[in-house]
């Protein structure tokens, strides 16, 4: 059985962490018994600095000094390139030749080395292994790893705090899942720590690969084709790992979709409601939430629900379309 | 002499506000020195919650009895609709018929009565002043108060609470100035617990009454008319009061002012770098960090700048355009 990460290596993450990744607070959306978890605020835009920051601080220091290289759709690949930075280590980033230029002028402005690669998993994956075999650079995964879930859970370990200090259960925590690294993480520290609350995955409707992997007992990849039709790019991930899935069967609660209308009418109302710029695969637990999809708990005052906001790298003509979208 | 805000009642409106007012953390603003202070998370979207809520609570139980009634060019009118509405208080709101709608339609949600008089200050004192006679409401000022004064305080009890935890020692506090209340109780916090960070007001070019009263030594009043032209519809008060300026004479460094273009530049880059939504008139001292005006220390990883993000009701074509704007 594939072993799960503990507790405890999420508290290690986390205090490599501190004063690394911004502490990010439960915002209230107005109106609502949601509150959000605004990982956008990151300076990195999105919650991937935790895990890559994790991953790249745990190395030996022989392994730093060759450097890292990572694959990715744009967040993670921005938070290895950041990460390294931060810890003086050279990164190469494989990045997907249809990411948006925001997220990948961003890893260059890291002083990282970018090499663009055809869009799917396995370019993705295959072309930063050889740049690891070629180079000897540490291979940084975006979520198939067990020190990057870990440093994904710190969010876990925030929310846990936050709740206690305010006196309040949360129904449930409802999380985007792509690789199933963020979920993974969190899921860790919720199940140890807030166990009457039920973590919860939110995927698009058009990319809805953990959902029945979930259903089917065993990780199910989508065709490249059919994940890119989502606006989420972010979430444009075919299929979570052994070792996500072996999280999410263990510890998640269940799996939700969101529609496309769904999910970008929340970006438009977290700009003009709760005042945070997300991107459309960092909104979908809030549109979850904010639409009361069936498997999401009732909510309350004293047990609101919680939606991470994972990430606000949105371009700005995106965003712009997007306030003036009105379903 | 006029009597100035003391730190224990700033404590006092704190121990007041805890669980109503959202505890703004400081978000880094990426690749800066500068932290923002987004009061633009708060669930009426803006600081006035605090100032409004700490007057109101603070009322004998024969004055909440009676209901209040505000005068305001908008987040302090419905800022004050909010927190009576929380405390079960009637409460009457005298806007400028040329306020947004977003703010109007906000206070008739919170089931407050709205009442619309002439776009001047002369006007709006005088409507909610007649209501306060003819019915026996107690006046909530927008700040000519020491209890509203006591209330925004409790920005710089957060401010100096979150830089000793980060062992920082800001260079300098930035702050908007409309009628001077949200400075005043910032800067009594900050000269009582930061001695050595300088509070900094900030204005629009187009409404900088505030820095002829500190060049004069007296309050100055600027022309509606004038004041009127800045798209920072938040500041469009032509006077701060005998008290604010009291207050503003004897603990603020200085006054600095802000172009129109700087100022929205500040809100589109807020939005696309900070993830975090402003109105224009919230964003004046974002925008004079960013710019790094004259009078603005020089900012360092140990002595950063901090700007408070007052206020984040912008109207969704005023954002669409502002993203769309380059300068």
């Amino acid at each position: 059985m594939t072993r799960l990460v503990t507790l405890d290596e999420v508290r290690g993450a986390a205090s490599r962490l501190a004063g690394v990744a911004f502490r990010t607070p439960l915002v209230p959306f107005p109106r609502t018994n949601l509150l959000v978890k605004p990982e956008s605020l990151q300076p990195t835009g999105a919650f991937k600095l935790r895990g890559a920051y994790a991953a790249i601080s745990a190395l030996s220091p022989a392994e730093r000094q060759r450097g890292v290289v990572a694959h990715s759709s744009g967040n993670h690949g921005y938070a290895v390139a950041y990460a390294a930075a931060l810890l003086g280590v050279k990164a190469a980033i494989v990045v997907p030749n249809n990411a948006p230029a925001v997220k990948t002028d961003a890893i260059v402005a890291c002083g990282a080395e970018l090499v663009l690669c055809e869009p799917t998993q396995e370019a993705r994956v295959a072309g930063a292994r050889q740049i690891a075999e070629d180079r000897g650079y540490a291979l940084i995964p975006p979520f198939d790893d067990a020190r990057v879930i870990a440093g994904q859970g710190t969010i876990g370990l925030e929310i846990a705090e936050d709740v206690a200090k305010a006196g309040i259960t949360p129904a449930a925590i409802l999380v985007p899942v792509s690789g199933g690294g963020l979920i993974s993480g969190i899921a860790v520290a919720i199940a140890a720590l807030l166990p009457e609350t039920k973590v919860i995955g939110v995927e698009p409707e058009l990319a809805a690969d953990a959902r029945d992997s979930l259903r089917q007992g065993a990780p199910v990849a989508w065709p490249a084709a059919d994940v890119a039709r989502t606006a989420a790019d972010a979430l444009r991930v075919e299929r979570v790992s052994d070792l996500t899935f072996a999280h999410i069967r263990e510890l998640v609660a269940g799996i939700v979709t969101v529609t496309e209308e769904q999910l970008l009418t929340a970006v438009r109302r977290l700009a003009l409601e709760a005042r945070l710029v997300g991107e459309p695969g960092g909104a979908v637990a809030v549109a979850a939430a904010l639409n009361g999809i069936d498997g999401i708990p009732q909510a309350s005052p004293g047990r609101p629900l919680i939606a991470v906001l994972s990430g606000g790298n949105i371009a700005p003509d995106v965003l712009t379309r997007v306030l003036s979208y009105t379903g």
